[in-house]
């Protein structure tokens, strides 16, 4: 059942990137939204687009997605549209779609699409992750390694302000924003990054659902801001996804340096 | 002359795309040098061809090449091979090829391209900047204006630590790290983002050369970190790449919190 959940979920995503190139070079219609995030056509037609298609398939089945949401069931579809719209909408080719199959709240089909560089990135809980086919493994780098990157992305309207620790733990790594935690997460579960640090947006799950699932099935290790596991279907509280290897590290220094 | 200096350097941008694209998506040979940095296939066969054609067409001109220089003369083409390389090297199209000619330190023709989303800005002093031929222009967008971007990318080997600046700025406007000053300057300069601040890196200058031309071309203004002209045929003490509206905020901010 879950492989057919997963076909599913690939038709979804494949959809979903011929929309996002479609918008991508023209107008994007983008606009602004109360949270100072950026809603664009793709972000609502891909939304729109998922309602219908799960109505069709699995009609006792609910739908989170950023934008719209529909039904009430403990079988969710979380779906981020277009993550990183703030990039996409600026012609920066880093934003990704992502959807995710949670059952009472725990996500066990993941994929996340990548139409820019044509990267698929699929999970079954229990059946390992993969990037186009091919096996992908988190990798065992320290954050004081000079190979090591890592994510954050730090909006005004972030639920957590961690800039203390960010600037701690960058005396150590090299520390980017590419403007989508879900394309850096990713970037973790192939061994690119070390770690991504998700600071938490108020009223927003849909981010991280997918990539919980992924990321852990790669090897790596997904929990909230402070190291516990946390239902992926409401708010979540932040997010620490890391290879593994350095996740204490980063929630002792998030916890030393965040300030109420 | 100015205009034949211009097609020589879009014609060595092309050429550099080719390459780029070439060893993007296979083993790109990354390892690393002393600096933390990356450098693949592709900066140093970039970096070669362009001496090459340098020594074939003016041959009295010397290239000033992130990875190789040649000659000594007043006529500097300066060159960031695969600006970004970091990013590159991990499969994220944010990184982009970068040319300049400058006159006694004076970058006086500028070629940026971006062969990931195929965008190639151009300037020559005094004639305007362009975007795949199209004049493009800086917005006029303030830092607490929701639809402000803005960009800083920190090494742990960064010449200055403005982190605490950052942290003050982070109040008012979004700010990303996408790995590459360039492409983000280029941002600047079409109105996508409100300014990018470059924190230097030691005896290193090939990063800013043709991004003075164009930004201020598109009506923006570049100076080094503390709001001075500079020469760019040498080692820079960082830049702030604006809009012009709001270059004196973050130059005065930056003052304020910078440690020595």
């Amino acid at each position: 059942m879950n492989k057919e959940y997963l076909e599913f979920a690939i038709e979804i995503a494949k959809k979903a990137g011929e929309i996002m190139i479609k918008y991508f070079t023209e107008d994007n219609g983008a606009n602004y939204k109360y949270d100072q995030t950026i809603v664009t056509k793709a972000d609502t037609e891909i939304n729109e687009y998922l309602i219908n298609k799960v109505k069709e398939k699995y009609p006792t089945h609910s739908v989170d997605g950023e934008e719209k949401q529909f039904g009430k069931s403990n079988y969710v579809w979380i779906c981020d549209p277009v993550d990183g719209t703030a990039m996409y909408a600026r012609h920066i080719p880093t934003a990704v779609f992502s959807l995710a199959l949670a059952i009472d709240g725990e996500p066990i089909v993941g994929v996340v699409y990548d139409i820019f560089t044509n990267s698929l990135y699929t999970a079954i809980k229990g059946e390992g992750a993969y990037k186009n086919g091919k096996l992908i493994k988190v990798n065992n780098i320290e954050l004081n390694d000079k190979r090591s990157v890592a994510q954050y992305d730090m909006w005004p309207a972030s639920e957590y302000n961690i800039f203390d620790a960010i600037k701690k733990l960058g005396e150590k790594t090299y520390f980017v924003s590419i403007g989508s935690i879900i394309r850096a997460s990713m970037c973790v579960a192939n061994g690119d990054f070390t770690v991504a640090i998700f600071p938490g947006t108020k009223h927003k799950n849909c981010d991280i659902a997918a990539v919980k699932v992924i990321v852990e099935e790669a090897g790596g290790k997904v929990t909230d801001l402070f190291g516990k596991e946390q239902r992926y279907d409401k708010d979540i509280n932040g997010a620490i996804i890391s290879n593994g290897v350095v996740h204490q590290e980063v929630i002792d220094t998030i916890n030393k340096y965040l300030k109420d």
